[in-house]
């Protein structure tokens, strides 16, 4: 078996039973409530006591997983006993025949001791030896997170569920990238907090997701692959069709001492991981602002390039800012000047004196005709220099109409949709933070559901386009 | 009487009656309405026909505002008539005494047409040579901000108050200003949207801002200088005690372009005139983002360096990110590993397994301990190796306590601004969109009002800083 097989992920979404090890009292329960609120399949509680639990009266109680009756499968294990009763509890999980089971408990590599590192190799060798199906996710991770079948491990985490894979190295980030995703109306398939990754690493979650026909994006936290999996991680990444995000940490000196003390990984030198991982077709991204941005991006338009941006503003002096943000990360605008055919249709609808219309197009003059709005963007869209549009929506405009009788909240949603879909070329809309929050969000919401992006800051856009711009393709 | 002389702006707090000239049905009589409902002063409508307005029938209307009594003067005049008439109106004014006036009116210089430059030349020349002391604002401008004493040019600008000075050669951006510092908690004094600068010129703004008591940071929009002015303007803006926040419209070809088609501005060249506004002590940004930013940063903080800063984090991941992210912005973070005497104390409050305490600071584990926390920021924000703190707030984390008896989202604020009372260091706070937009809204008007700026996103924090870092000071 390969390190990039999904080692049997798949089998998560068949999960029927799970089997809580190390339900205490002591800890209110609260991993076994969570299961109990939302998993809707059999639930048991393994505790050395054997004692029913008054709070949970339907949940059956075994002082071993091995005691649960054979004819009861026990599809997955989550362990939250001390460490080192680890050991004693993944071999019971072996012989029962479970075969996928997430190690909570901590104490293991990460303890950054002998001891821990002695317990880990044990727990590694068993599993690999004896281990009879079982893998691992963990230890000191927070699991598996699969809202499909209510299967979680914080109260908090939406039930909701989508098509984006999450694996990440921080349980912590796994937290952040679930909800910072979740609230920007890209919910998640599965998420994998592979902690220490001593059995199921990075390699195995990105086979999973790669087949997985739940997953359609790919979103990858990782702060170093070991260097003898670096060339097959390349063969998997470039073997995937669907985006991959990948935000590798530990880009700087800085980072890399932070991530040392974080997982202790070697994170190697970032600009050979950057150039290797640009052959591959993966989106390399920076910061975790930049996954969720690239997020909302790549559900909707996949990797489409955009070189060449029109600007549709409402004030010239914010279009002259943006096009510089844009510039300075190599993003063109071209020039309409030269463009007759174009500059002709444009003056046409914006009879603007005679002069030539520029690039941004200043529409602020307009933003109440929106008939006019839409002849414009699917002129400058439709014309071969231009790979994208941003159209600016300040909410201001939306909140404070001064034409009662037209609805921007819901006209320039349809008619951006409209032109998208008449050019099929990547339209985004920036709505820039400057108060009126509830029409923001209501704004945004409808642009979701029509599949076009929303960004609050042009410098998130230039990012997101320059990652996308960035990346390597194979030929044709 | 030089450029950067403030042409007597200071006026501005001392208008008493307005009269709006060319106030009009067909425009719905908009401004007029505007000035009605929050100007508190006397308040006059110029029209032709002078006939009374049944909605307005406690307005003056006269034909002409020479006709207004000799014994009530006109402070301010808001002059809204065709172009081919602002110069008759402008004479009126003068003759009337007028001290001020905004020119709303378009078509002058900035039509680009010989006729336009004509128009604004006649009227340039009047206003020197018989202007009778008047001064005018635009023409092409939105005029005059001063919510102080209601005077808008939007029904939807805020009407309350603050301590931060706009200028600006965009109107539209003006009102994104406007409306993003409002949002962000810092009100506006007094906004001004010079438009095509004929009289009053951005050099006359900052010279009023400089010595205005109601204002205690500058913002300032230019996308030109004339070059004849540029000593000029480096020697204003070295006088200036006040925090400056420029923004340069036009620092790349793209931009710079796009300056041009916009205010006909020469917008020179980009480097050049940031190193010299560098050596002026100004705070050169780059988009409107960075801007409010900027504001939260200083109005809380003036210009303070912070080269050297120590992240708080709740997720090993996230803090090797931001890691990243500061160091890629020039923002070290110092290592704790050779630094005895402090990861001593860090390690009696962290107990970490013996292990050196990094940087950032994992606290995820204490994050329901405020005590322990407290205790961690002061022990590393009065090291001599750290200049100021980051801590980060999840939300999540207040939203969803797994400790109901602990209230983080009043006892975080409460701690930190005790470290930042105790140590006198900046300290500033990140707090993710990750959703729970209620609880980050409540937390950040908290910190807020505890003069924390709080930043959603590691980039933000890291420009600011580096802006900051960037602008040189004067020895000693």
């Amino acid at each position: 078996m390969t390190a990039s097989s999904s080692k049997n992920l798949s089998c998560i979404a068949s999960i029927r039973s799970i089997a809580d090890i190390g339900a205490s009292k002591k800890r209110h329960y609260s991993y076994l409530k969570m299961f109990h609120d939302t998993f809707k399949g059999k639930l048991y509680a393994i505790n050395p006591s054997a004692e029913p639990i008054p709070e949970f009266p339907d949940v059956a109680v075994y002082a071993r997983v091995t005691d649960v009756p054979d004819d009861e499968p026990v599809d997955f294990a989550f362990i939250e006993v001390p460490r080192e009763h680890v050991i004693g509890v993944v071999k019971d999980c072996a012989m029962k025949g479970v075969k996928l089971a997430a190690i909570f408990s901590s104490g293991f590599a990460d303890a950054g001791t002998d001891e821990g590192r002695k317990l880990q190799a044990d727990l590694a060798r068993f599993i690999k030896e004896e281990g009879n199906g079982l893998h691992v996710i963990g230890p000191n991770g927070m699991g598996l997170y699969y809202p499909r079948l209510g299967i979680r491990w914080r109260p908090s985490l939406p039930v909701e569920h989508g098509s984006t894979g999450i694996v990440a190295q921080s349980g912590g980030l796994c937290n952040l990238l679930i909800h910072g995703l979740s609230a920007a109306g890209i919910p998640v398939s599965t998420a994998l907090s592979i902690g220490n990754a001593m059995d199921i690493t990075a390699l195995n979650a990105i086979a999973y997701f790669k087949d997985d026909p739940d997953t359609e994006t790919i979103v990858a936290y990782l702060e170093g692959i070991p260097e003898s999996r670096g060339k097959e991680f390349m063969r998997l990444l470039r073997a995937c069709q669907k985006p991959i995000i990948l935000i590798k940490g530990g880009r700087t000196a800085t980072g890399s001492k932070a991530a040392r003390s974080h997982t202790a990984s070697l994170v190697g030198n970032y600009s050979a991981w950057l150039a290797a991982t640009r052959q591959s077709g993966a989106l390399l991204v920076e910061t975790f602002e930049d996954v969720v941005d690239m997020a909302k991006y790549v559900t909707c338009y996949d990797k489409a390039r955009v070189k060449n941006v029109c600007m549709l503003t409402l004030s010239g002096g914010y279009g002259v800012i943006c096009s510089d943000a844009l510039a300075s990360h190599g993003i063109a605008m071209p020039d309409f000047a030269g463009n007759e055919r174009l500059n002709g249709s444009l003056r046409h609808e914006i009879a603007a004196n005679g002069t030539s219309v520029g690039n941004p197009v200043d529409v602020g003059a307009f933003i109440y005709e929106v008939a006019k709005l839409e002849a414009i963007a699917k002129l400058v869209l439709a014309d071969p220099s231009v790979d994208g549009l941003i159209f600016e929506i300040a909410p201001l405009y939306v909140a404070s109409s001064l034409r009662p009788d037209v609805h921007l909240e819901t006209e320039l949603p349809a008619m951006l949709a409209r032109v998208k879909q008449h050019v099929a070329k990547p339209v985004v809309v920036i709505t820039e933070d400057i108060g009126y929050d509830a029409v923001k969000a209501d704004i945004t919401a409808r642009l979701r559901g029509l599949e076009i992006p929303v960004f609050s800051d042009i410098s998130h856009i230039a990012r997101t386009l320059r990652y996308v711009n960035d990346m390597k393709r194979s030929e044709g």
